[in-house]
């Protein structure tokens, strides 16, 4: 078992260990005050961990229910914010409750919004049953929900009051849900943490049949890089943009695709045009995009734009999208570039010729 | 011209003034950096200030735009604020952008709530028009919407970065409006302010024509010990609830009209219901619902159960509607009782058989 602390105001702990899931219900009795719990999770999740869940709370004398939405991101929008909230209220859920999120990343943003604003905020924990709803979301208290015009349009900063990572859930994960945890994991080494790529690099293909110690170490590892990025920047104004390293780009591609992309090959396919910038504008000090291309390829992950686009993708809406960008700052542009494999460094309006020459050369 | 500072986190001062509709647009270019604004606010209130704050604006060489919507209670919903949020986004406001706040307390509740969950939160002000609002929801930080289920149960904690109080307006304000307000200063008088209430009884009925000195200094007053309470407790676990006096029998009878009485009149009636209690339970040291009623008979607010309902009210949905309240915390109802005129007292699970007395005597 591994225990990090988030320093953020509140703070909170992250647990990570195997088999959470059985004792999560005396833990929370140990650690808080509370009168009964609200489970919120997808249909999906609710057949494979959460009708466990909600007996084993059940069992030891916990109060609880289970609310449920259909999975995907079709689910992330205010309706379903605003159903729940009423079911909440109509089982009689107020201020000293508790609300349980289980699920992946978009159960996460759906029920921690839902605790920032029912009856004006009530307490919440996180149990992210995908590896990149671990090592990601679980981590920076972010929640939101979708708008037609975009992604992530309502939304609030809200810590969890814990976060409980059950590791032997992830064996029932399908492999491309691997992937998109592990090429966040790979974003961490790139930006921040040399010795975890070589490590990377050492495991190579064995990353997908890790036993549970080298896996919780992964996860303990990229939880504490970015909580040491969010414990100095909770609102995203300064520091918290490295975070954006192959997603800047990488949103593009999901956006131009109608969202069709897995969000791990996007980001994996933008790290790579990201890297390979840093070497045309010349922030590189050394190679960074071969090394980073040959661990993608032993990750069985994406490397080239023609792995994610079966045609040519159309520049100027590329560039249109990617200047629309939420990350434009004031009117800049600014994207995370690498120094060396494990140093960024931020990069302010870099010339579109110079963006075009790198994408030419990741076809 | 007077200024408080409202110690939350962050702090932020409100600005009491005459004519501040005119030197608003000097005064945030002077405060903030920030690139558009956008006034949301009510159609009534948009015809009666907001063109004229928005052209103020513009001949300030400010970018702003006006976004509203139909006044009262009904508009409270997240329909409204969703319907709100995607006409920002088309309209191209992100988050170095700035939401005012224009109107009485559904506009700054609604107004509040979208800037503390617009793309995560964006910066606001608040420019309250009601007196209610000004001596109210503009300290705090509360913002909220209703569900059919019940009001304010979705909303947040969400600071402005400052408060302009503009007394001119007040002049344009229906007499029921004005009474509402009233009310809310007597409250404070009665639980904080021996001083305050003398001063309110000296003035009587003049309080519908005072001049701007007397009445800033009011205003400033009322907020300043609003101000006291919210600094020690932002989120209302505590001394914070001292702010229900009147407001938890208050409530059921506006719930028992089905909301049909004025805020001001339902607390009115329900500080003088919890005055005779302090009495009756005997934490009352001296006389407190006499000078209470001569003081609201003065200001023409009503003092009897009478005044608000034509026939006897259903004692069985009084208690029920009571002990329902979101105010009764782990099971225990704490009312708000009078040790004497400007000193409060908690106390816990009233005898209903002295609550039932309480209300004959006020029939």
């Amino acid at each position: 078992m591994k225990v990090l602390t988030v320093k953020t105001k509140p703070p909170y702990d992250i647990i990570i260990a195997s088999g959470l899931l059985e004792t999560i219900p005396t833990d929370l009795k140990k650690s808080f005050d509370f009168g009964k719990v609200a489970i919120v999770t997808d249909n999906q999740v609710k057949t494979l961990y959460g009708e466990r869940l909600l007996e084993n709370l059940q069992r030891s004398g916990v109060k609880a229910d289970l609310f449920s939405f259909p999975e995907g991101e079709r689910s992330k929008n205010i309706e379903t914010v605003v159903s729940l909230s009423r079911s909440l209220i109509r089982a009689g859920f107020d201020r000293k409750d508790l609300i349980i999120a289980l699920g992946g990343g978009v159960v996460g943003d759906i029920a921690g919004f839902l605790a920032s604003i029912y009856l004006r905020g009530i307490p919440y924990v996180q149990v992210p049953t995908t590896l990149l709803a671990q090592v990601d979301s679980s981590v920076g208290g972010k929640t939101g929900v979708d708008l037609p015009e975009g992604k992530n349009l309502l939304g609030t900063f809200y810590q969890p009051k814990k976060v409980y990572i059950d590791t032997e859930v992830l064996s029932t994960l399908p492999k491309q849900e691997i992937k998109n945890g592990l090429a966040e994991i790979v974003k961490y080494a790139c930006i921040m943490k040399r010795s975890l790529f070589k490590y990377l690099e050492k495991l190579g293909s064995d990353l997908y049949n890790l036993p549970q110690e080298p896996l919780q170490f992964l996860i303990y590892q990229s939880c504490k890089l970015k909580a040491q990025v969010v414990s100095k920047d909770e609102r995203e104004g300064g520091l918290r943009r490295v975070l954006n390293y192959g997603h800047t780009v990488g949103h593009v591609f999901e956006s131009l695709s109608n969202y069709q992309i897995p969000h791990g090959f996007a980001v994996s396919v933008g790290m790579v045009v990201e890297a390979k910038l840093s070497e045309l504008i010349g922030v590189a000090q050394e190679k960074v995009s071969q090394p980073l291309i040959n661990l993608l390829t032993m990750l069985e992950l994406p490397h080239r734009i023609s792995h994610l686009f079966s045609q040519d993708i159309d520049r100027s809406r590329f560039f249109e999208t990617l200047f629309r960008d939420k990350k434009v700052w004031k009117g800049k542009l600014t994207l995370v570039l690498l120094q060396k494999i494990g140093k960024f460094v931020f990069y302010e309006n870099p010339l579109p010729e110079l963006i075009n020459k790198a994408l030419e050369e990741c076809f």
